[in-house]
């Protein structure tokens, strides 16, 4: 029995393990076979190539899902706890990486949903321990965290005005103008809200041009907002991690300390002591 | 006439209230109903659905719009000021929500107006009693409103250059190369500055292309302005929230307290007690 | 003589002056009839309106650049130094007011060039004495100012990037997809860059929609650079405005002063000197 | 063999130097050149214009690229180091202006690339001494630096994302609503997420346009981010700037001294003299 734990060991070192040389082989392998299938998956849905290389595509293809499969099933066997793993992030990414290729036997179509493995990808950051790059997204994960409210709200103010304005645009052009339904010229209002304006769809009257022109202004406008909140977030928790913390003073001349790792006053000298 | 208060009462507390659980039950069931008739008035606009299902999506229509009128008149009933209400923002709203239907008897496409009561939905913040949205918020709304001046002359700048702009497109471009008139290119200018850019109308002479370049990077630039503003005001009562406890006043004086930890007032030196 | 005089300056007063109730009243009927001067040229340039009510249109045109050349004369007559008036920026926009119209009978078209009175409107700010505004708006104009040269070189970054890209693009995809020469494709680069994207030229080649990917993304990253700096910029006026004057401290207890118009100090309630 | 030595220190003062006249002169002269060979390439692109002028837009080219050419000897002959020039940037950025006309002997077309020589004139900054500029930016220099990492970080996960909505969107629309492939659909939802929308694709059936919108207002939240990180490290910068001299340290122990007011270093108790 401790040859086959030794085995499973080794095999979780080497898959989950980022320490060992095998470990950081396996991961680099990982990244670029997912990195290849995905731009597989991509030009095989190109006609004039399909139709050239169909059959190297769909080989790697079968090749990359078979090495998946057979990972992913490693993954189960040598990890302590397999249910955490299949119901985790990642294992759910996992086996949706492998399933749509076997459904493609009898769903045509269905192989494309293979380039969802891209989220796969996700494991860079646990690979390449991208811890500086943690460090510093704390403020920035932060403050997003901390607008969400803010931001919800805002998605919601935005859907009852593209609702409102959509019908007026209706009601003012009309399916003669491509504005053919209500849904249609919300779309067409949050195309323009957003500065989209991709023109498939554009105001032909100048009452529906002068609406037009006043939901821009307000787009234009309503962009400040969300930036204005995250940058602002953003900044407040930048600025809190320097002045921190608020209230120390020195005892011997009441000069407000301004480093949390200052020792001695900067203004008569005094020893601080370390709270 | 007891009985009648309390009859007047039990509604007043069923409709307006939200503490006690058939005022939470009403609420809940208001907002989906709402949702849902807007819903219907969205599919009912588009030609193959209204075709298939007219005589549900009618009906519908009409009993929802039967029961907001009843709803609208308890309401009036059973509030001790109905004038007060009658005339508020959401007593418009809940009238607007009912009468495009009935003249839709009369005139026929009015009823994709009750596509105006998605307004009832801002009920939503009094019913969840968004207690923790609207405190936050709070700092937003002030921004919003320390900015209003600069906003509304900042729209005033955009329109003088967007026709003094648009004129000289028309001039350049012509009616030939799509510039129909002045106001025509007007709006042109706004479609470009505001960098929606539908493309139903684009500069073709090297002349037009070269001042539409020009409008263009006027527009990045411009898009900076609003933005800069919101965010440091936002990022200024962020950082005031911390300093200013609201409303707190030196009770010799009436001098306003500017930061939390003054123990004297700063304009007459009065002592001031630690709350 | 001394009624020539008491004539000239009653003249001025109406004209220039803003305090006595004629003043006003002619500063807001000025205001009225150049927005009105300004759709009656924009009307005019729609063919349909032009058509049923050419009369109208052009009799009114000419009435008010009638009325605005006896304005500007009574304008130089009424003042002290005319030449400082006639080269000052509203002796030229007041000028140019009137002009085109007079032109407009030997250059057929040159009327349209009257769009131009609306920079008259730039006089509001003077007549309603936009104090307030102006006060606010010190610290814009100040961080747009103290933003200048930065922006000049974004720009011209901007510009070199552009010719760069727009070569690459004509290269890549040549006349026969749109990109008929290096200038055009400039102007297409430029349209993408900042985010505009009209779609009159789109690639259509995938080396060229890659290199159009690769364009919009540094378009979308660009977009924070100049926000960026007129924000920071403004947020650092506003939070100087609050804590000058730095390094003031109470000569009794030695507690820095915050707010420039305090005459104790918050911390032990000393009377502070006026500087 | 002086006098050969004088002659190259000369050519090395004209070229390289700028504080002499001579020197001046040619960088401005220079200057001039490269934006009318500029000018001349992209006018040579024009067809109608190569048609009309071919043979002085030719000859101008040969005339600057021989000139560049001898420049670029001359260069390399009057410095002390020539291999460090060469492959300096602007080294290379002088001989790719030069080669490519001499390539269009053998390759037609090759000659657009001298378009590159707009490189040349980066050059601007060491000319005009722009000391102010480049005092100024480097804040922002500094503050890009500084997010470099979120902003990768940021745009590895906007091409994840647009792999997965491009996925999608390809599922959901096809081939028949212009959506040809993956990578045609990731194009456009690049194209929809950075708010470019060109319209030459567009969503047609309902649930696309649904996904489109999601796909925008996705793209309206996440122009927020990389604005808030620069803006806000770009006012870190601003107000650090004015508390920090740069460089100054305790002469005791050695510790940066972070505040321009301090008297004691925070580290050690060390008296600080006053510069």
């Amino acid at each position: 029995m401790k040859i086959k734990k030794d085995w499973k060991q080794k095999i979780h070192e080497v898959i989950y393990g980022t320490h060992t040389p095998a470990g950081r082989l396996f991961d680099i392998i990982l990244l670029a076979v997912i990195v290849y299938s995905v731009i597989i998956v991509m030009l095989e849905s190109i006609p004039s190539l399909d139709e050239k290389h169909h059959k190297f595509l769909n080989y790697s293809e079968w090749v990359v899902t078979i090495l998946f499969s057979i990972e992913y099933i490693l993954r189960i066997i040598s990890i302590n706890r397999p249910k955490k793993y299949i119901f985790s992030f990642f294992g759910i990414v996992d086996f949706l990486s492998t399933i749509p290729k076997y459904l493609s036997l009898f769903f045509v179509g269905s192989q494309y949903l293979t380039a969802f493995r891209i989220l796969r990808l996700l494991r860079v950051f646990r690979i390449l321990k991208l811890v500086r790059f943690v460090g510093e997204s704390n403020n920035l994960v932060r403050s997003i965290h901390a607008s969400r409210t803010k931001i919800f709200v805002f998605v919601f103010f935005i859907i009852i005005i593209s609702v409102l304005l959509g019908t007026v645009m209706y009601i003012v052009e009309g399916p003669t103008h491509g504005f053919t339904s209500i849904p249609h010229s919300v779309y067409w209002t949050i195309v323009t809200l957003t500065t989209v304006g991709y023109g498939d769809i554009s105001p032909e009257t100048p009452l529906g041009q002068f609406i037009a022109t006043v939901i821009m202004i307000i787009g234009y406008g309503v962009i400040a907002v969300p930036t204005g909140i995250v940058s602002a977030e953003y900044a407040a928790g930048l600025t809190n991690k320097k002045n921190i913390p608020p209230g120390r003073t020195c005892p011997d001349c009441g000069t407000e300390i301004m480093r949390i790792d200052a020792h001695y006053c900067r203004e008569c000298g005094h020893r601080l002591s370390d709270d």
